[in-house]
């Protein structure tokens, strides 16, 4: 697995690399028009000389200022710089991007080099009343690295990318202290050196910062086993308004409530993340992966809750439910080869169902023991084992999706996902209701939707649900479309007692169902502890908590 | 295992039974003779009648209010009632309470039996200024339920033990719903009928309850298999005199920052639990202890490491130091088969050296497969199999230390535990370090210590050190003596990079050590919390964070 190639440069309107060749597959194009009637149009995005954008509206002397705070060579404000910077990757963002509505980027954006200059930009930031937006990779899908100006009278983006060291690592301790601009390639490469690896691979990995990691609770797709991101997080340094928050790297602590888990997931409203020691493991020396097949989404959820809480489970484990089973054998073609795979499920009853992937990592004893036990729990609880096939094409593809989106977006597709977890007993009835209501919310604006679904974290009393929604998009009103889906699923999870985000945090996009999750109460309370460590407001304004950020104080 | 007898009630004096025999075993007394000079000196305490109480001094109408509030049978005022919540079981509290000084005690005792009924409580106490002190188990040994008056004209313990309902069981999601007020071994009595445990045996078990496990962020015996109190807790209801913080039960979430972690640990100063939803698992089937020796600490701790890096470490994994296998030797006395036993280590060149205990609980399949891996790796780490006898002894007496500090106050010992945590690279540096600030600090006074020491939770990053120090007491000043001892570790443990806590909390002792652990903004964050949800900081004054605690506003 080649993860630690380095990318090339994002695009502005896409993802990753810009001069990537369209690749819709036909098979997949051919399904689209049959299951939600899009038809042949392309819809490009517009030259990078006609997007809109604003005169950049800083204060007299903020330039100057924030040259001195970071260096003449960390200030730009170039036409691709702020677009660069004018948003996240998810579809709003996408839509408003293409389509050249960049109004609301940056007014400049600045990259410093250290934790002083961090601190110093802000300290220029909060005596002018600036905004600061902190953008690691840029990969947010939930409008996390948006700028939000609101009453602000400008708003910087914030980039970290020069925070690039490895500036530690304790092999005794299995720990390695990185700053929070290095993207996930780049950690993978500096840790396997020492024959290491943090194991944490989500979809964005290929552009993902591992501030960005920290800051939004980021779960990778082998995170069953290596643990979420923030489980990762053993000592960190956050500079804030109010000053510098440092955590010395100890494994646990019963020292009050938890600041570490208050900074991890702040989403860059407390302060700027310098520093983050991070547990990390030895590569792995064998590897497994492997499909299973089972009868229904019920049965496979079943034999996934049997996996977690009878031993160690899988360090990847992931089940499909019946239509992104029936998608992703659609996309990944026919051929002969499967064509074989049908007539052998079929002749074992298994016409419709699900595919569970499931992948072990570890020393060669420690696969050969855990996929025996495994591989016994799912054949009690009815699953036939398709091979390595499944297994292997599904980790070739796993970074490739929000290509796909791009060129889903290009053909007048309406595509994304969203995300939630729950208790075991929880699972079906919080499936259903999301499903239908993307159903319902879609089909009554007359494009009738895909939705399809997958259990991908495992925990010993619930799972996460990843669900990706399709539609031919509304070429007068593709916001509003968008947002009607995304507020019918979104009541559907809070009302069916799904957490609102289970790892792709709450950004501008959640907010409106953060206080149905915690309360009011604790709602207050976050703003308290916002107030005390950045005073003026300036973090991240619009994001996680609406209140306070949108005046300056 | 006979843990889920409920136990007598509590003696206000001391631990556990006041009726049990004094037992401080012979050998124990002679090597305490040798070691710290101890004498033939009896100070039992004084009688309940000799107890200094002050007159309660609620101010008028309050008493009923309560009693509206909480129902005429839950407020109590007799002088047992207020000198057993006028301390918690740290060594401090039982030098005050042996010796009759109850002057702190609180001036009623409150104990509703609903969520809606603390929640009246909080209201009344808010409305007239009075402080509130959450009384679970009453086992702190950090002053966490020490009633602290400061400017509040008056002060009530929160008895919480009519909270005491199993609310519900979720099988599938392995989930229990518990109130705060169930102990230990109710817990598992309830869980028992069911197939299930929590698998959390602190030394405080017998005796502490759920709702101050949760508080406090407890860690049992077995926390290195089954997890901390902590990360146990997937859901909860806090009673917060701002409003109430319910968090349902889901497994996981990326909304912002926990606030799950800003209620767990929070020690009773934000609110009172009135509910968690606590993870679960069905109770081991198998069970195996067993000893091991290793020629020194150091050797012993990177076996642990090894068992803990290397793959699913035991459930329970302890390292005694040389100090501390040497006296826990002396203290299972002599006979010929202790004798058999050290010509047997004598004869494989352990003249010395430290013992580990592990244990590995689960199916039958798991316990031998795990144990056959640590044996291997224990094996290569030059360790040396003692037999299950170890094991065995050490899980007869794993709740008794507590009986035998009693005996050793009764002797003129002054005798107290203390623990940190700290990354595997750093162990050895700060178990020297408190080693001899615990010295050091005692010899000064001319009373020369004995303390001892072991590594008892295992993290992959790092280790738990938990240290026994014992000397003679100081007749006219145990509380300075004492006090130099507890500076001298806390202010080691801090320039050694330790946590000031591992589990036992912060409560009033380690007050003085938050801000170097956790920095002075994020004092400042968490005191803002604090507000957001007590505005009139009537919640536990004093304790985690001192600055708005003592004085009401």
């Amino acid at each position: 697995m080649s993860v630690e190639r380095p990318p090339p440069e994002m695009s502005w309107w896409g993802w990753g690399d810009p001069d990537r060749p369209f690749s819709l597959p036909h098979s997949a194009a051919e399904l689209l028009r049959r299951e939600i009637g899009i038809g042949e149009l392309r819809r490009p995005p517009v030259a990078l000389e006609d997007v809109h954008l604003r005169e950049p509206a800083l204060p007299a002397g903020l330039r100057d200022k924030l040259v001195g705070a970071a260096g003449a060579d960390s200030v730009r404000d170039d036409r691709l710089g702020r677009v660069l910077h004018a948003a996240g990757k998810g579809y709003g963002d996408l839509v408003h991007q293409r389509s050249g509505q960049c109004e609301q980027a940056p007014d400049v954006v600045v990259a410093p080099s250290s934790h002083e200059s961090v601190r110093d930009v802000l300290e220029v930031c909060a005596d002018a009343a600036v905004a600061v937006v902190p953008f690691g990779g840029g990969t947010s899908v939930v409008g996390g690295v948006a700028p939000m100006r609101g009453a602000f009278p400008a708003v910087i983006s914030l980039d970290l990318h020069r925070l690039d060291a490895l500036c530690a690592i304790d092999e005794r301790s299995l720990i390695a202290v990185f700053e929070p601009g290095v993207r996930g390639p780049a950690a993978e490469a500096l840790l396997a050196r020492r024959g290491l690896t943090l194991g944490h691979f989500p979809q964005s990995f290929q552009y993902g910062s591992l501030g960005g990691f920290a800051a939004t609770r980021s779960v990778g797709q082998a995170s069953t086993g290596y643990g979420r991101f923030d489980e990762l997080v053993v000592g960190l340094r956050c500079a804030a308004p109010a000053g510098d928050v440092s955590l010395a790297a100890v494994p646990a602590s019963a020292a009050g409530p938890s600041v570490r888990e208050l900074i991890v997931g702040s989403e860059g409203t407390l302060g700027v993340i310098t520093q983050l020691a991070l547990q990390v493991r030895p590569r792995p020396r064998a590897r497994r992966y492997e499909g299973w097949m089972f009868g229904s989404f019920a049965e496979g959820a079943e034999a996934l809750r049997s996996l977690v809480q009878r031993s160690e489970p899988p360090d990847v484990a992931r089940l499909s439910d019946e239509v992104e089973t029936r998608v992703s054998s659609a996309l990944a073609g026919g051929g002969a080869k499967a064509a074989a795979g049908r007539v052998y499920l079929r002749a074992r009853g298994y016409t419709a169902g699900c595919v569970v992937i499931v992948g072990w990592e570890g020393s060669q004893e420690s696969v050969r023991l855990r996929h025996a036990h495994g591989a016994r729990v799912l054949r009690r609880a009815g699953g036939l084992p398709v091979g390595r096939g499944p297994g292997v094409s599904w980790e070739r593809s796993r970074f490739a999706a929000p290509y796909l989106r791009d060129d889903l977006l290009e053909r007048g597709v309406m595509v994304d996902t969203l995300e939630t977890a729950t208790t075991w007993s929880n699972l079906l009835v919080l499936h259903r209701a999301v499903t239908d209501a993307l159903h319902g919310a879609l089909a009554a604006r007359g494009t009738p939707a895909l939705v399809m679904s997958h259990v991908s974290h495992l925990y010993p009393t619930g799972a996460s649900l990843y669900f990706t929604f399709l539609a031919a998009q509304e070429v007068d009103q593709p916001l509003e479309q968008w947002r009607a889906a995304k507020q019918a699923a979104s009541e559907a999870i809070v009302s069916a007692g799904g957490t609102i985000t289970h790892h792709h945090a709450i950004g501008r996009d959640h907010v409106p169902w953060l206080a149905a999750e915690i309360g009011q109460p604790a709602v207050r309370a976050l703003e308290a502890a916002k107030a005390a460590l950045d005073p003026s407001g300036i973090m991240n304004p619009g994001k996680l908590l609406p209140e306070r950020g949108d005046q300056p104080v």
